[in-house]
C-alpha cells in the first residue's frame, strides 16, 4: 500500500495533502483497487470505482460526511469512499461472505447516507434528507452522486422535478461517463454526449480552465463562473434541459481534475434556495489502459483479469442466462412475431449476440423498467410476441406495469426473470427473493421456473405460444448441464412431472430446487427414506391432479423453492391441498427466510438457509420426526 | 340529443361536416355529457371531458381510427371518443354495474387502442405500437393523448426518451390543461405553465393565429408554422426541454379551435422518422361555466351537480379517507416528526385540508409514486416519520421503493392504502386486490388493516410509533360509524381480538370484511350456528397465539378478505395452522376472486362474490356440509 493512503484514516485526514500529493494519493488508490479486485479473484465493480477517484477526494474533502450527506446512486462507484471512511483494511473482503458490501450500507457506515443497488434512487433519497434537514433546522449539506445512466430511469426525473419545486438546498452531481452499464439507450444520454465531441464547447472550456487557473479561488472565480456560464449557455445544449426542473446547472467539468472539482464545488456550496446540477465528466476505467478501453466487459472486473480456476472446480457449461439469449435467438429466427425487450441489460441478460445478430427485434430500452414493460403490452396488442428480460428484483420497479397494462388487458408478454433467487454476491438489494409471490397473486399470470437449461428452453417455447401473461424465472449462474441443442417443445401449462419415486415423502421442488431435491432423495435414500421428487414447473396454474394424488398416495408433501414463503409456490401448493381436504399432508415449505438476506455465494446461502441438497435432506427428517410426520392422514404408497 | 350528434354514427360521419357544424356539434357532444353525468347521478369525470370535446372531434376527423392508433392517457377524458364511436346510446350506463367503462377498454370498443386508468403509460404503450407497425412494414398513425399532469409521471418520460432514440414517427399529443387531478406540482409544470401568462407568448400566439387564418391549409401554411415556430423558439421554453428527448415540438395552440387544431395535426401527420410532440391548450370543464370554475372538485363530476339522494339511505358518516386525513392531522400536530407524502392525490387520500393547515408537513410530490415512497424513505432516515398515502392500486407504480429503499433498510415509513379491496365504479385498473400480497412477502413489513374507523386511527398511530416498515389498507367510502374522536391508542402488534364467541366456526376477518363477518355470524345464529369472529388486524405478523388455539378449541376456521387468496391473509393464516400442525381446521378462504374485477358498487361486488354478510354465511353453511368441515380434527367448544 502506498504511504499516502496509508496516511488517510478518515476524510478529515485528506484536507492536509496538496494538489500534488492529491495527485499521488490518487494513483495509489488506483493501485489499491486494482489489487482488490484483484485479490477478490475478479468481481466488483472495476471501472466504475476506476472513474471516481478523483470526485470521491474532492467530495471528502469539500464536505464534512457523516454530517454532510453523500448519497452515492447505484452504489457500485462506491469503493473509494469505503476506503476513505475507515474500512481500506477491509477492502479485500469486499462482496465477500461475512466480508464488506459491494454497495452502501448504512449498517456498515455512518459514512453510506442510504442503502442502495438499483439505479435512479439517490437523488429521491436526497430530496427527503434535505426536505428533513430544513424541517429541523439544520445546515448540513446533502449530495447525491448518480450517473448518466441512472438519468434515464423515470424517478430520477420526477425526483429531479420535486427538488426544483421545492427550491431546495441540494447538490446533484451528474457523474457523466457516458456509458451506464451498458451503452446508454436514448435520445436524452445522446444529447448529454454531444458536448463530448462539439468542438465549440471543448473550446469554451478550454477558454474556462484557463480563466480559472488564473484566478484565485473564492468569491472572484465564482463570479467568474456565473458569467462564463451565462454566456456559454446557448452553447451548451444540457443546461436548459436541466433548468427546465428548476436547477442551476453548472459545468461540465473534467473529474479527474482535483483542483477544478474542489473550485466548482466549493462555489456551488454557496448557491441557496434552488438545487443545482453539476456535470462531471469522467472516463470509466481512468488510469487504467486495460479497464479504460473496454468499460463494458471491465465493469465487472472479470475481463481483463484473469481469474484463477478453483482448483478441482468443474469447467461451467453456460450460464443460464446464455441459454436464454440463445433460445431467444433461436425464436426470433423461427417467428417473426418474436421480440425482445431489455432495459439496460443486454450483457446481463444474455441478449447482446442477439441484438448484434438482429438490432430491430431486440430493444434495450435503457434504465426504464416501467417503460419496458409497458412498451411490450403495446407490442403485444399489435400480435406481436415479446419476451421481456429483466432480473428478478428489476422487474419490482415495473410491477404496475404489469399489474395495470399486461394483466388487466391479459396481453401475451412473456416476462424471462434471471437472477431469480439467491442471487450471490450482489447481496440484499439485488435477492430475487419475492418473485413468485409478486407475480402469482396476478389473476391469468402463469408462473413458471425450469428445472435446467434444457426446460428453459422448453418454457420459453410454451411462454410464446400461450396467449396471455407468462413469466418464468430461473437463477444467476451456470445450470446443471442439461443439453441445450434440442428442439424447443411445448409443455401443457400447469403440469408437472415426477423425476422419482418413494413412498415415505414426496418432495416437489420449484426450479432450480429441483435439482438439489433430487440429490436430497439421493442422501435420504442412503438413510433409508425413499422420496418421489416432483418438478413442479409451474407455481400458477399448479398440476391440481398429480399433486392431489401425491397427497393421498404418499401423505406426506414437502416444497423446495428459492423465494420467501409468504404468497410463494409452497403456500399455493398448501392451499390446494386444503381445497382437497389434503392440508394435512403438508410437512412444510423449504424457502428462503423471511429476512433480508446479505451478500455471500449462492452455495453458502443455500446450505444456511437449508434449501440445498444436504439441507433438504436434513430438514427432511426432522420434519418426519413431527407430530404431522408420522400422523399423515394418506396411506403410505409408491405413486405408479 | 341535438341534431348533428344523432347524425353522427361513427368517426367517418364526421368528416362531412363543416367547421360551423362541428362547432355546433360541439355545444350538442357538451350538453350531452352533463346529461350523462347528471343520468349516472353524478359520477364520472366531466370536466376533463369537456376540456378534449374539439381535440376528439379533430383527432376523429384527422386519423382513421381503428385503422390509427389513439391511445388515451388515464382514458377519464374518453367519454366524447366513445360518443363518436358507436357507444353513444349506452353513455348512461357509463360506470355503471354491466354499463360502459369510465376508461378506455379494448373489449368494448377496437376504437379503444389500450386500455388504462393510471397516468403516463399511453406513450409507452404507443411506442410499442408504432415500433410494431415498422416492423410489419405497416404505414398508420400511432397518437397518444397525454395530460400535463402525466408528464409528471417518470415513465411517460422514460418512453419520450427512447421515442426520441428510435427516430420513430409517433405523435404525442400534450394535452395541457394546467391541472392534472390536483394542481399541477413540480418546476416543470411550472414552466409550462409559464406560457399562459408570458405576454410576450400571448403575442406571439396572436399573430400566428393571424397568419394562420389567412393562409390556404396545406403545404404553405405548414412551411410558415414550421418557420414561426422556429422563430418563436427563444420565448417557448417548453419546446427545448421537449427537443432533448429527440422530439420535434409544435405548439402551442388553442385546444378548443378545431380548425386551429386540424391544420396542425394535418400537417404534423406528414412529419417522418422523429416523434413529434404537439402542445395543445386546453381548459378543463369548457363551455360550463359551473365546471369550468372549479375544476379540482368538478373533476368528479360530484360538487356542482346536486346527486339526489337514494330513498332510505342513512346519511353516511365520513370516508375512511376524511378520517385518514383527520387522524394525520392530529399526529401531525401532536408529534414534530411526524409528515406525510401523497403522489398527485391530495384531495383523494384526504390530505387536502391537512396540507392547507400545515403546507410544510404535508408533500404532495405529484403523479410519482416511484420517487414519493422514496422520498419518504430518504425523511425516515433523518429521524422523521412519513406517512405515505397513496391509492392500494398506485402503490404498485412505488413497488420497487417499498422493496429497494424501505424494506432492505427497515425504515420507519407508514403506507396508508385507501382505496383497498372493491374500488367501486373505477373498476379494473383500480382494483385494490393485490396490495396484502405484495405487501406479505417483504421481510420486516408489517400489514394491518382496521376493521373501523376508531382502529384506522388507532393503526395508524400504532404504525407512527412503530420502528419499521408499517402498512394499513382501508377500503373506498365509509365505514362502520365507528366514534373517531376518541384519543388514538397503539395496539400491540400482531395481535387480534375476538368480538364474538361461538363453538361451531371461527370466522378470521381482515380489515372492512370484520363487519361482515360480524353480520354473518347474526345471519347464522338464527339458522343454529354460533361462530366465533375475530378481528385479525394484522396479516403480518399473526397472532399465532390466538389463531393456534381457536383452531385447537374451535376446530374449524374461515377467513374472509378484500384481496385476491394467492398471498394474501387467508394464505398466511393456512401456513400458521399448518406449521402448527393445524392445517385440517382450515376450512377455506374467501377472497376476491383470481380475476380481473369489472366495476360495479362495492356493495354488488362484494355480494357477487360472497365476502358480504350474505355471502359469507352462505358459504360458511356450505363449507360445514364438507368433509373438512364435518371431520375437523378439533374439539368443539367456546374460546375462554
Amino acid at each position: 500500500m502506498g504511504r499516502l493512503l496509508e496516511s488517510v484514516t478518515d476524510p478529515a485526514s485528506l484536507r492536509a495533502l496538496s494538489y500534488s500529493e492529491l495527485d499521488a494519493l490518487a494513483a495509489e488508490i488506483r493501485e489499491f483497487l486494482v489489487e482488490t479486485v484483484h485479490c477478490i479473484g475478479g468481481g466488483g465493480h472495476l471501472a466504475s470505482n476506476l472513474g471516481v477517484v478523483e470526485l470521491t477526494l474532492a467530495l471528502h474533502r469539500q464536505f464534512d460526511s457523516p454530517r454532510d450527506r453523500i448519497v452515492w446512486d447505484v452504489s457500485h462507484q462506491i469503493y473509494v469512499h469505503k476506503m476513505l471512511t475507515g474500512r481500506r483494511d477491509r477492502m479485500a473482503t469486499i462482496r465477500q461472505y461475512k466480508g464488506l458490501s459491494g454497495f452502501a450500507d448504512p449498517n456498515e457506515s455512518e459514512h453510506d447516507a442510504f442503502s442502495a443497488g438499483h439505479a435512479g434512487t439517490a437523488i429521491s433519497a436526497a430530496v427527503g434528507m434535505a426536505v428533513a434537514r430544513d424541517l429541523r433546522g439544520e445546515d448540513n449539506h446533502v449530495v447525491a452522486v448518480a450517473g448518466d445512466g441512472a438519468m434515464t430511469a423515470g424517478m430520477a426525473l420526477e425526483a429531479m422535478n420535486h427538488a426544483g419545486h421545492l427550491g431546495l438546498d441540494l447538490i446533484v452531481i451528474l457523474n457523466d461517463n457516458a456509458m451506464s452499464i451498458s451503452q446508454n439507450v436514448g435520445a436524452l444520454s445522446r444529447n448529454i454526449n454531444k458536448l463530448r465531441v462539439d468542438p465549440l464547447y471543448r473550446n469554451a472550456k478550454v477558454e474556462l480552465g484557463n480563466v480559472v487557473e488564473h484566478l484565485p479561488l473564492g468569491r472572484a472565480m465564482w463570479r467568474t463562473a456565473r458569467r462564463l456560464k451565462t454566456s456559454m449557455r446557448d452553447i451548451l445544449v444540457p443546461a436548459r434541459f436541466w433548468e427546465q426542473f428548476g436547477f442551476e446547472y453548472y459545468g461540465p467539468i473534467d473529474g479527474h481534475n482535483i483542483h477544478e472539482l474542489e473550485g466548482t464545488l466549493d462555489a456551488i456550496k454557496k448557491v441557496h434556495q434552488k438545487p443545482v446540477l453539476l456535470h462531471v465528466l469522467t472516463e470509466k476505467g481512468h488510469g487504467v489502459p486495460e479497464a479504460a478501453s473496454d468499460p463494458i466487459k471491465s465493469h465487472s472486473g472479470t475481463y481483463w483479469m484473469k481469474k484463477p480456476a478453483e482448483p478441482g472446480a468443474s469447467p461451467a457449461g453456460p450460464s443460464y442466462s446464455q441459454v436464454f439469449g440463445q433460445a431467444t435467438q433461436e425464436l426470433i429466427e423461427q417467428d417473426e412475431r418474436v421480440v425482445a425487450v431489455t432495459a439496460a441489460m443486454l450483457e446481463g441478460t444474455g441478449l447482446a449476440p442477439v441484438h448484434a445478430k438482429h438490432p430491430r427485434r431486440v430493444f434495450d430500452v435503457a434504465i426504464a423498467e416501467q417503460h419496458a414493460v409497458t412498451f411490450a403490452a403495446g407490442l403485444a396488442t399489435q400480435g406481436l410476441k415479446p419476451i421481456v428480460a429483466i432480473y428478478s428484483t428489476f422487474l419490482q420497479r415495473g410491477f404496475d406495469s404489469v399489474v395495470h397494462d399486461v394483466v388487466v388487458q391479459g396481453l401475451p408478454v412473456v416476462f424471462a426473470l434471471d437472477r431469480a433467487g439467491f442471487v450471490g454476491d450482489d447481496g440484499k438489494t439485488h435477492q430475487g427473493f419475492i418473485d413468485t409471490s409478486y407475480l402469482r397473486c396476478l389473476p391469468g399470470m402463469v408462473v413458471s421456473a425450469p428445472m435446467d437449461e434444457a426446460e428453459l428452453r422448453d418454457l420459453l417455447y410454451t411462454g410464446i405460444m400461450h396467449d396471455g401473461p407468462f413469466s418464468l424465472r430461473f437463477p444467476r449462474g451456470a445450470g446443471p448441464g442439461a443439453p441445450t441443442d434440442l428442439p424447443m417443445k411445448q409443455i401443457p401449462i400447469g403440469t408437472a412431472e415426477v423425476l422419482r419415486d418413494g413412498g415415505d415423502i414426496a418432495l416437489l421442488g420449484f426450479g432450480a430446487s429441483v435439482t438439489e431435491c433430487v440429490k436430497a432423495a439421493g442422501i435420504l435414500s442412503a438413510q433409508g427414506v425413499e422420496a418421489t421428487v416432483v418438478n413442479a414447473r409451474f407455481a400458477k396454474p399448479l398440476d391440481e391432479t398429480l399433486i392431489t394424488a401425491l397427497a393421498r398416495r404418499c401423505g406426506r408433501i414437502v416444497t423446495v423453492e428459492e423465494n420467501v414463503r409468504a404468497g410463494g409456490f409452497g403456500e399455493g401448493v398448501l392451499a390446494l391441498l386444503a381445497d382437497n381436504h389434503l392440508a394435512g399432508s403438508f410437512l412444510g415449505a423449504l424457502t428462503m427466510p423471511d429476512a433480508i438476506v446479505d451478500h455471500g455465494p449462492q452455495t453458502t446461502m443455500r446450505a444456511l438457509y437449508c434449501v440445498d441438497a444436504q439441507g433438504i435432506a436434513a430438514r427432511v427428517v426432522e420434519l418426519l420426526g413431527t407430530p404431522g410426520g408420522d400422523s399423515a392422514q394418506g396411506e403410505l404408497a409408491h405413486v405408479s
